[in-house]
């Protein structure tokens, strides 16, 4: 984990008594990801993974669909910043450059960011969450949840990351990413079965808070479930019932509460 | 609370058991800050005190130095969305208008971060960290952390927000603000203290982890503490370093870790 983590020299002090020690921290960087040669975004991330979080970041924002759309993914050799380039397949068409995402452009609206949610269902998903054929059972998502924490291994050396990770209907991990932005871990996991090819994912855990963002990326992926460890904010929920996506959270040892589309789970689904 | 909260119907699984209760939710909505009328930024925030947070983010971006630099920020009622415009004081100059804080501007070195330091380090700073005049009683950053802990009403009744306050060097909270982003509280903090002109508080303290940006605002605001309950990244504690603040994390009831600047600590500074 060398690049992951960083050791550093510490003061810590105990009831008034102080001690030095050499303490181990999560490695920040910036990373700017350019869609040929114009700026796309800048995002501070844990090293590691970037072309998955290149091509997780692309799909959520409605950029490509598939793998396919992305023709080359390199870092620029010309600097010595973290500068990933995307030069997309030809006939896919890069958003215009504006000056931000504006408000408009990404479809707020200032009341109940229900144009938001709007913006993003109309956005080209290659896949719908499906219907609930398959129902989860509870103890299936709790148990997910409890290999996730015990896989991130950053996290349990400096308390510094978020960790997300995409699982099976029978509650086995598929692929599991640690960042210190919870956005980027989820975007390293998404990105990681778009460029497997690999089928939506039953259930994607993610150990922080449901914002807007962590569900309009998993709607944009066809995520049937979305668990979170910690709350969810009134439009993670908004967003999650508008787009079909079961919404889970507060998802803890032999507990979690369900706020749309409960059809999918064993339980309250029937 | 009103604006701050919603509540909405969720189904609760405990070991199986199904009920369903009324869950309260932190809002998130979308806020764009325009200067003038070009668009700022675009962040997901909680409602209130959106004033105070285009102040506080637009001294961190070192394009306000002083509240007088303001000319006028008002909500835009040419729409329904949320947009605050912010007009500058004839003189003050916003800055060029990009496609992003591409890394080039933003000053990022790739590997270590150092460049981006150096960026904020040569920002307009209207006030530097002050030398280690009055060195803080660690339990004196304790208490102000329970403090605030106790004083995160919507944390209390949602789970979904984050705190921060500016404090004096008695401990006492000067302002205490809370949203679901860690970077917004904190500009509404040093936003609230710039539109009173108060003076650079000796402490300011965030429920979150330490990353660069908010280390970046403290600096700008010219804090001497910045203390944080969760874990520093490295590049938090590398630009604390270089920017002359002292770091302190890991806060809890009776400990926390000085990670840089040990200087204006009690215990470790002697």
């Amino acid at each position: 984990m060398g690049r992951l983590t960083r050791r550093r020299r510490a003061t810590r002090i105990v009831d008034g008594s102080a001690s030095t020690r050499v303490e181990t921290l999560a490695v920040e960087e910036p990373l700017e990801i350019r869609l040929g040669e114009a700026p796309f975004t800048l995002t501070m991330r844990s090293p590691g993974h970037d072309v998955e979080l290149a091509h997780g970041l692309l799909r959520a924002e409605g950029v490509i669909a598939s793998a396919d759309d992305v023709a080359v993914a390199r870092f620029c050799t010309e600097t010595d910043l973290n500068v990933l380039e995307v030069h997309l397949r030809p006939g896919v068409t890069a958003p215009p450059v504006s000056a931000t995402r504006s408000l408009a452009a990404y479809g707020g609206c200032g009341l109940c960011g229900s144009s938001t949610v709007a913006t993003v269902a109309d956005r080209p998903r290659p896949q719908a969450p499906p219907p609930a054929r398959s129902r989860l059972d509870p103890e299936v998502v709790t148990r997910a949840a409890e290999q996730l924490r015990r896989d991130q291994r950053v996290f349990a050396s400096t308390g510094g990351v978020h960790g997300a990770a995409a699982a099976d209907v029978d509650g086995t991990l598929l692929v599991v990413r640690e960042d210190i932005g919870r956005h980027n871990a989820v975007d390293k996991v998404l990105g990681h079965l778009l460029m497997q090819a690999a089928p939506p994912p039953p259930l994607l855990l993610v150990s922080s808070r449901a914002s807007f963002e962590i569900v309009a990326k998993a709607a944009m992926s066809g995520v049937a479930v979305l668990a979170c460890v910690s709350a969810p904010s009134s439009l993670a929920v908004e967003a999650a019932e508008e787009l079909g996506v079961t919404l889970l959270a507060f998802v803890r040892e032999d507990r979690l509460t369900v706020y749309s589309h409960p059809e999918r789970i064993v339980g309250p689904g029937g």
